[in-house]
């Protein structure tokens, strides 16, 4: 059955990746702690999270090994048992190696890709399209999810971009950066792909454009999928002053993260941010940060905790729901 | 009598500048709303505010005119009346223009000067700390307010030309990004320049260094300078629980805002937003923007919109306490 | 007599602002040396160059205050009396400063005006064309060169951006960074508006879009109009074989700036590097920097006077020709 | 014998990775020209080259799979066959995947490891250090060249890591970028660490900073190993008139790709236009460039093949000398 961009509706979940309490050093190797994968994603499923993500930044792609991403991904295919579409990150630093990479990820069960580009140098307009060109005739019909995101892969998708990724078939869906260009592209786009806001901008998106966008991402489904789902529930039932209250409830578990200020620097810490975040919200133990991304000032440490907190409070408001 | 860091304590509050209602158009000139001006600086005084600052980004220094700059700082100054220290945005294109206009502006009866540096090429340290030793030798004491906006001025101040900046008498503050850079640039400068962290991490940031954050800045004590003073007041009494309160609920105000994402392209928008966040927290008027910074993609608008809103909802908690 | 796009044919020199003794402190005022300037500017024009520019990055249009900035503009233009089209830079922080510079330097005598963007904040597509739509508005018939340089402004002008600015009939030329999107500029704006490429890369850009790309810039003019003259009219007599050698020399003399390395600090330093450049090609009497732009590290030095000197020898061979 | 910051003396050249014809396609394996490879290091080794480096940008660390360096490395090693010191690049997306290709290069044979850092996220300083440091312990005694690429790894390594770097006895010398910082770092790291200078602003730094610069890189060692060579000769042998002008010779040959302008674009598309130069230069058989860094606008074409037969002359006037 082909996955289309109109399967891709709700809440989609990005997991990140629990780390054994060895993963920080160098010399570790085997650093997913696969029990805890396991008990995550059954919870993350189990909350009704519609999609699931794997193995974007806070997900640390760049610092798994391939072995790990193979052994985390294995692991949440087999847990998810076939009840919800699995996406699987797959960026490296160049075509082929994305590509051996989708393919085994693939094979191990996974049903598309959440793919970013190449960021050694920066990819023009047209060699940004054709990476992903090369990828779709590489993995005939396999789904792909474009990842748009300028600090990683030194710049936006642009609105030209974005028209031919959208005429690609196995380009289903985008997680957007957000900002001033959501709605442009998601009219840019149309129906061909699916653009995925943050899930604090979801509703204003599908209300500007609701025939886009039908689903929002989520990094916090590991510290609280009954409030996000409980989000998503309220979208799909267009039930807008239950949305707007969820919403704005999330923005705020959110917002503890950035009250120090520098957004320009914020997200070169996303990966020890994250961490911390799980570790607060209690639901999960993500365990220590892999290397070289292992630490973070102590200026953000304490928005991070926070989060967590806000978040913990939140899922125990929403788990009875 | 010399003003010194040790007189910089408590809410420093920026104010926009008040537009008439043709200030949108190229052929205006005298658009600053003098009476709205004197009508806001009385509200925000009277509210407790500690400190006044003028014309920085979203007060609209880049695209006032000299004359509308002398004007406005005028009918502050005169509002304010020798009740609270008043600092006058000073930033041009370079030295000598910010010269004259800071020694326009202390005969004008402002207290001190809040300087930017000029940003047409960005200034490496050497040539950063030169500007400001030539500011402070040709307005020797006068106290200085530095200005370290990394996105306007194309560059964080490091912490080596702090601890050259703090040396000047003249520099007695920093009104800091915050971020990873703030608890170590707190250090370098120690006492003797007080460093402005961000209002949402003034709390987090001065039990960290409470030698050094005594003060703290917010832009939105025109939106709300009752919860922003109440906050200054808690923790001036060192009353952890209620400023953790405050705090809190300030950073719900302003996490509206970020709910699109992409953070890095949020600061251009920082005029337009900040019109229409006062719009929507009713307490004054801003008029509309002037030329070139006219207008912001529909993403930024509902958080802006909502952003205000929660203020609003704020100053009324907090005006009768 | 209207002057279009098609008047803006040949080398396009743009000046460097002679400076008195004192112009590197900040209490000098009245630092343009304007028996220089007037010499200056006879050289240039009786070495042939076409178009007159001022006052752009190295022509400290920055660092000049509106006095000096006048001053210089009325001896150009009094000095080329009438020989010559004589655009004048009037770059400022917003819309209505620009504007009022702009109808002062047309008073004064200038043909035209070279106009960059303000720079506090980016500007997006949509406020950047409405930027130069409201300066073309104030100053109906006066034709404009845009001047679209992405370290000072803050981005490069997007290819949708140009085909908008390339409708006004005001916005006649366009000074272009160079680079990958040069080509394709050019055929976006297609007839409706002069792209200049810098002098090195003139030949090749002609010789790829010969409708649109007949003209270059040099701000080497005041080191040695006489080669890049001599290359103009190759280029106009379409004498490949001599366009492509006198093309190589200065490609020779401009790449002594370049041997340090570290291509994207370099334009911090295009001010001072200039002012060597020019000091050591001898033609003319630079004097000082003004402030804050007053120095560069000691690794830019040495390039920037090989650089003079390198030009000094062309000028020589090229002189009595 | 252990290697030391004083065994890296005189030429450092970085070799491209000779391509198979089909190496521009994705579905290709195996894209090293092995024998194009063996000859083009025997060119390199018997022009006089004193140190071998590999698998930078330009010789496409990122677009080579794992197999393929391991190929490409061994070749070089056998070629060189111990007559000179050969460092590896092993640049990845993380601590762990680079130690592993370092103990891997290693046992084929290469005497050190040329170490970009991760670049997914930026890495500040304390993780900076941290990472060099891991990769040291990892690998005790193994001869560590620092890669300081500010676009490939977003952001110059500062003074202070520079100081930190040089602490550790692993780490003998860092390719560096240039510009401004040069004579600074080369004064902070001392005789602990060799910086080694572009080829153009070798011999300036060289007698700025007779010390510390006793060797300098070029990427163009395949294009022209006679008049580089030659350069090396001159500045060791203290022959300062030869040096220059052989200095200005090359400085000629480069300047050719810089002549379109927009330099802050310039890099990323330094694969195509290595590949491309080294077409023209003549002296080798790049191939095709690997997916995705497969093409490059037609403006940094020109420059690129005139570069190639800039150094295509030198090489002629100076192979025999």
């Amino acid at each position: 059955m082909k996955i289309t961009p109109q399967d891709i509706v709700g809440l989609v979940g990005i997991l990140p990746t629990p780390a054994t309490p060895d993963a920080g050093h160098w010399s570790s190797q085997n650093t997913v702690d696969l029990d805890e994968s396991a008990r995550m994603t059954e919870i993350v499923v189990s909350a009704g999270t519609d999609i699931i993500m794997t193995t974007g930044t806070f997900g640390e792609c760049a610092s798994l090994t391939a072995n790990e991403v193979r052994d985390f991904v294995g692991c949440v295919v087999d847990t998810v048992a076939k009840r919800r579409l699995v996406f699987a990150g797959i960026t490296t630093l160049n075509t082929r190696d994305t590509i051996s990479r989708g393919a085994e990820l693939i094979d191990a069960g996974a049903d598309g890709l959440f793919v970013g580009r190449p960021m050694w140098l920066a990819l023009d307009d047209k060699l940004l399209v054709r990476f992903y060109k090369d990828v779709a005739q590489a993995l005939p019909g396999i789904p792909l999810v474009v990842y748009d995101n300028p600090v990683a892969f030194k710049g936006k998708i642009s609105e030209g971009a974005y028209r031919e990724l959208a005429a690609l078939p196995e380009v289903i869906a985008a997680k957007h950066i957000g900002g001033a260009a959501l709605d442009n592209d998601a009219r840019t786009v149309g129906e061909n792909c699916r653009l995925l806001p943050l899930g604090g901008d979801w509703l204003r998106a599908a209300q500007v454009n609701p025939e886009n966008i039908k689903a929002g991402w989520s990094g916090a489904v590991a510290c609280a999928p009954a409030p996000l789902n409980a989000l998503s529930r309220a979208i799909k039932a267009q039930n807008w002053t239950e949305a707007a209250k969820i919403s704005e409830q999330c923005q705020w578990a959110e917002s503890a993260m950035f009250a120090g200020g520098d957004l320009t620097a914020f997200m070169d810490y996303s990966i020890p941010i994250a961490h911390l975040r799980f570790e607060a919200a209690g639901l999960i133990k993500p365990g220590p940060c892999r290397p070289p991304y292992l630490d973070l000032p102590e200026n953000y440490r304490a928005g991070a905790l926070e989060c967590g907190a806000r978040w913990a409070k939140l899922q125990k408001e929403y788990q009875n729901v």
